[in-house]
């Protein structure tokens, strides 16, 4: 039981920081923030063991950081990611639901729940 | 003069080496290949001088790059771009068509063409 | 129990993915691949929680994948990565031993070891 | 001529870009700060037509970017590149000297000087 409960968790934390490492950097404004925020959805519904994942660009962070060229790079300030992962081992499964999102300064990823079930 | 000319190349090569660098990597599949390439076409767009771009993934390689988990990740000899970009300056403008694709065992970024005109 | 187990195979598998996805794609040639792979080991030694990190980038895929340019990208069948972190609560700890290696035509992220402890 | 002026541009933009969008996102602090920027230059190195290349990160903005777990995150405004490029084309050498720095709420990539010689 101890390796399924890691692995959800592994699992979860493989997901967050892809997307950090992948995608701060690109060129983002109001024009593509959506179909930025789809396409890294897209990009993490594709890995092994997610069940949904949810991925907001912070507005009011994107308006204050778009300069003179009329568009901002994707920074750790604004990403907000949420992602439930669900691993499953014979007759027992571990939900995992996670999130990264700025708080106080840093890029926090975090465990919101962690759930056994049969 | 020299310095327009060098300038629509200097911005077409950056267009490109960054594309290249920030989405190699990211988890593909025929589901989301269609919103990565719209959604790197929008990162392309935003930036400073473009006045077209156009991002193709090759199918025959996606094809056979998924692994049993099915899905890829994104890789060089997948990548196809090709951008336009604009210069000004006083009375002349100069054009740049570039591209990035896959010859030979390398990810050649190569100019196609560069126009002057007033 | 269960989230101190969770949150240290999350912590594990937010290094792997950062790795993967912050570095494939970068230029690589035996000139630089030690100073690559002591880069990477920096950047994961920096993170919270982790005791101990070894990365490897394997010299056989890079010798066979260096262009006729004389160097290659970073490849997911580059990079093998093995990191252990150490999670504490209480009067309990947790350690997860995790590696990214290249198995089967897919970069395989996976859990070594959990082990609990006093 | 044009064709080789406009070359070299394309290769000094293209190395500035990737750059930038390989490294922003990774982790750094002043433990790290030098090995990473000489593992960023020795990539560049790798690159055609590459002459000199620096790579500064800036001490103070990483001084104001460590949070409370230690270590940053590369920003853009941290990040200083300076490249020089030489292209020949038969009896003819274009140099260009391009630079990426931070101003005024931008990554700015610019060029320094554009010569001729034979």
């Amino acid at each position: 039981m101890r390796e399924l409960i890691a692995k959800a968790g592994f699992e979860a934390g493989i997901k967050l920081g892809a997307v950090f490492h992948q995608f701060i950097g690109l060129p983002i404004s109001f024009e593509n923030v959506e179909i930025i925020e789809r396409a890294i959805e897209s990009c993490v519904s594709l890995q092994p063991y997610v069940e949904e994942v949810k991925v907001e660009i912070d507005r009011d962070v994107l308006r204050k950081s778009i300069s003179g060229y009329g568009y901002a790079t994707l920074l750790p300030e604004m990403l907000r990611v949420e992602v439930l992962v669900s691993v499953k081992e014979e007759n027992l499964r571990c939900k995992v639901r996670a999130k990264l999102e700025w708080i106080e300064d840093y890029p926090l990823m975090y465990l919101k729940e962690v759930v056994l079930s049969e």
